[in-house]
């Protein structure tokens, strides 16, 4: 074997942790909390990307950029936004360095301190209100559907890398709205987007649905999730789109000509899906053979490994080689030969599998002879021998149905781990030897969702959207309940 | 007109600063010397962005992220970037904010300081290279050929929107190589990338050369440049590419075994281009009524303004338009068929004017009735009849043709004004009543330099690529010099 995982077995969150490494995702960086994502895992967070971009655009939004620092009397503004927003950020105090006597160092110059401190964005609702605040005077400047690829930061005090940084890569949308009809249905567009790229294109299955009080973004009036669930039965928020009401135009003073000629405040939306989705992405198919991707996230979907004794061996099997290369690549597949002399074979066979990468070939003198190659699907290890006649074509419908097979290996899992309980014991019960979301009666309360949080560590996922209504009583509080929520341990 | 502009001649620099604001580019933040880039600006820089991104694979590179903080000890580690580099930086001291007692506000918490500080990165050598110690083994683990796109941060004093920033955008290339000659092809490389992203897609001519000892990168054995001139006959430096020696490697202890089993360092470049290109491209080609965009980068490229009285000539009319919008956005050309009734068509014509949009076709009835439109081109802002048969692959010929008509425009104007001097007098003269570059003898000193410096705030922007080699004496010192080097005054 090239590297060693830990088994998910063995320890599923050390598993996690040297994937991450071993297959080049991403490292610890000098400074705590934070990471550097390598090439490797940049490319497949590349790939998110774009395809959410894409579907921004399609949808009316444009993209803009606002500052990396706020002032600290914009969090103030808005009351809920100051009690509720995590208050673990990095503050700049001062904007100078200077050579310390020595001349061999730097250090912080007093003198140059700031009159007010900066913080570096924890999330750019405050600066963006009071930008918006330009942008909007009347009714004829409404919609505003601003979107921006950015850096943010949170002071964590734990850390994993892609699921809890202090630093993190994502986008945010903030859109502000003529009626607060037009900014539900937006805040509910973009959770479907967001349910569509996990989907689709990251082929993870989500649950859509609404947090309870407790779980809602500070100032917002609703907060929408798509939940996932990984293979250790603990659940992953993996995006949030909110309805913020008028709460920011207000704290902002963004007030704009109504159509019949008075003032109103805008209504408002926020939305953002952050690389913690490639957490997500890792956790839902990998395996302890190493990553499973998606083909369409894939950096690289084929590889082709020769195997050979003789330069002349090898000489002849590239010389097929190229022609399915460049087969593959008028097709739009990305596909790489590996012909390096310095590893053997079986080591490329595990490193590829470890990178994910969804396709190999390998091809020997033998299957020359045959005009055969060896075919290896990742997502099920399966091997078979198949003619060169037509291989771009296997390869291409190949990858489609590597991406759905992914999906509803990924789908059934996720579905078998729904659990409806009716019982506390019951709850507890499933929520140790099972894992994965329970569904169960809640009385309505922020009190009993923490209660159960604090002796459970299940938190309400969400309350999903189309959830069917029934009678019922609370499982912690025995008080009555309309409708079962979506309980789990989560990330 | 819809917005009015400072004239160039009445004040340059108003005229620039009106621009940026009245195209809707960019705009002050409530963070000194921060700007709000706006979508239309934002939309220009993903198109430079995806250009230079295409170009950065294409010659073999890839994309990471390292951590936006570095600690302060960090830049204490290489001798010259400590001394040279500008210590204008943005200090982190603290990590958590809390509620004041009255509840109303967040206050810094002083429990919550920083052993070590971190500086927002001014840019990413020292943090890069650190890195690069994990990466960096043996020659088979180069060349490391790292791209990242990133904001940065300098605390600088005088800010103009996209010229000088607080906070900006850039992208930042870091790489490794095995031998001193890789590392030199590669600075060189990425320099004729710039160039060829500037020259074919900016539509702005460079001067391509090697930068004086005085105005090198401070850590760099040697800083190359693209210098382009804007139309006060000022110099804008437009991207750099760093030769960094074996410098960071040894400040940062990255070591690898060699080929032949010894130890060795590798040797580096760095290169960088960021939004400071928003003011290369705006400043190079547009005039007194706004904004004049190469075609390659315009948003919009063409816009179709209906000329109307009643509501039936409108329908009329569209029903033509929409025949040659398909036709268009069939042949990729961006298009925008404007029949929004609240604004006149002159209006109209004034607003994309000032942003930019390189063709405009007006119809009207008697347009309809003649098979005609009335195309303006934004770059001469000629109006011409033309027939609607074959009007799309018209456009297309002619968005290339304003393409390179502003890019000969931009370099008939950058020749005009390279002026060789051979006495001081005559340079001074030049600077202030001619502007533009001056090509002048040297006695290759830093103390000349300065001098010249102080009291004609002209520096030398570059010693051009195949500069020739001809005798002469310096304008200052009267010393003997070999070459003419390329002065002007700068942004």
């Amino acid at each position: 074997m090239a590297k060693e995982l830990t088994t998910r077995a063995e320890n599923y969150s050390q598993w996690y942790n040297d994937l991450v490494v071993k297959a080049d995702l991403a490292e610890q960086s000098a400074v705590r909390g934070c990471m550097v994502i390598k090439p490797y895992g940049y490319a497949i967070w590349e790939k998110i990307q774009r395809s959410l971009d894409d579907k921004f655009k399609e949808t009316g939004h444009v993209n803009a950029y606002f500052p990396l620092l706020i002032p600290k009397s914009f969090f103030s503004r808005e009351a809920d936004h100051v009690k509720g927003f995590a208050k673990e950020c990095a503050i700049v105090t001062h904007y100078r360095l200077k050579t310390n006597e020595a001349g061999n160092a730097v250090e912080v110059d007093p003198e140059a301190k700031l009159e007010e401190e900066l913080i570096i964005r924890p999330t750019s609702e405050t600066i963006i209100w009071n930008t918006y605040k330009n942008w909007i005077q009347s009714y004829r400047d409404l919609p505003v559907k601003c979107n921006q690829w950015a850096n943010v930061l949170r002071w964590e005090m734990r850390t994993r890398p892609f699921l809890r940084t202090a630093e993190f890569l994502w986008q945010e949308g903030h859109t502000a709205h003529e009626t607060r009809e037009e900014a539900e249905a937006e805040a509910q567009t973009m959770l479907k987007v967001y349910a569509d790229v996990a989907e689709k294109i990251m082929a993870v299955p989500v649950i859509c649905g609404v947090k309870s009080a407790n779980e809602r973004f500070a100032g917002a009036i609703d907060t929408f999730t798509i939940e996932a669930l990984m293979q250790d039965g603990k659940a992953l928020q993996s995006g949030t789109s909110h309805f913020l009401g008028q709460n920011f135009a207000k704290a902002f003073d963004v007030q704009y000509a109504t159509r019949d000629g008075k003032l109103d405040y805008p209504w408002a939306t926020s939305w953002g899906v952050s690389t913690r989705l490639m957490g997500a992405l890792i956790m839902t198919h990998s395996d302890d053979n190493g990553l499973v991707l998606p083909p369409r996230l894939a950096p690289l979907q084929v590889v082709i490994v020769p195997v050979y004794k003789s330069k002349e061996e090898l000489a002849a099997i590239a010389a097929k080689v190229n022609e399915i290369v460049d087969k593959l690549k008028a097709k739009g597949v990305s596909v790489k030969f590996d012909d390096s002399d310095n590893k053997k074979p079986g080591w490329k066979f595990a490193e590829y599998e470890l990178k994910g990468v969804p396709v190999r070939l390998a091809v020997g003198p033998r299957d020359l002879a045959k005009n055969e190659v060896e075919l290896h699907r990742r997502d099920t290890m399966e091997k078979q021998q198949v003619s060169m006649d037509g291989i771009d074509e296997k390869i291409v419908a190949l990858l489609d149905d590597i991406q759905e097979n992914i999906f509803q290996k990924a789908k059934k899992y996720r579905d078998e781990h729904i659990t409806k309980v009716d019982t506390y014991d019951e709850f507890k019960r499933v929520l140790d030897e099972k894992g994965g979301f329970v569904l169960a009666h809640w009385d309505g309360t922020t009190e009993t969702e923490e209660r159960i949080k604090e002796e459970t560590k299940a938190t309400i996922r969400c309350i999903p959207f189309g959830n069917p209504q029934e009678e019922g009583k609370c499982i912690l509080t025995g008080k009555p309940s309309t409708q079962r929520v979506l309980f789990a341990r989560s990330y």
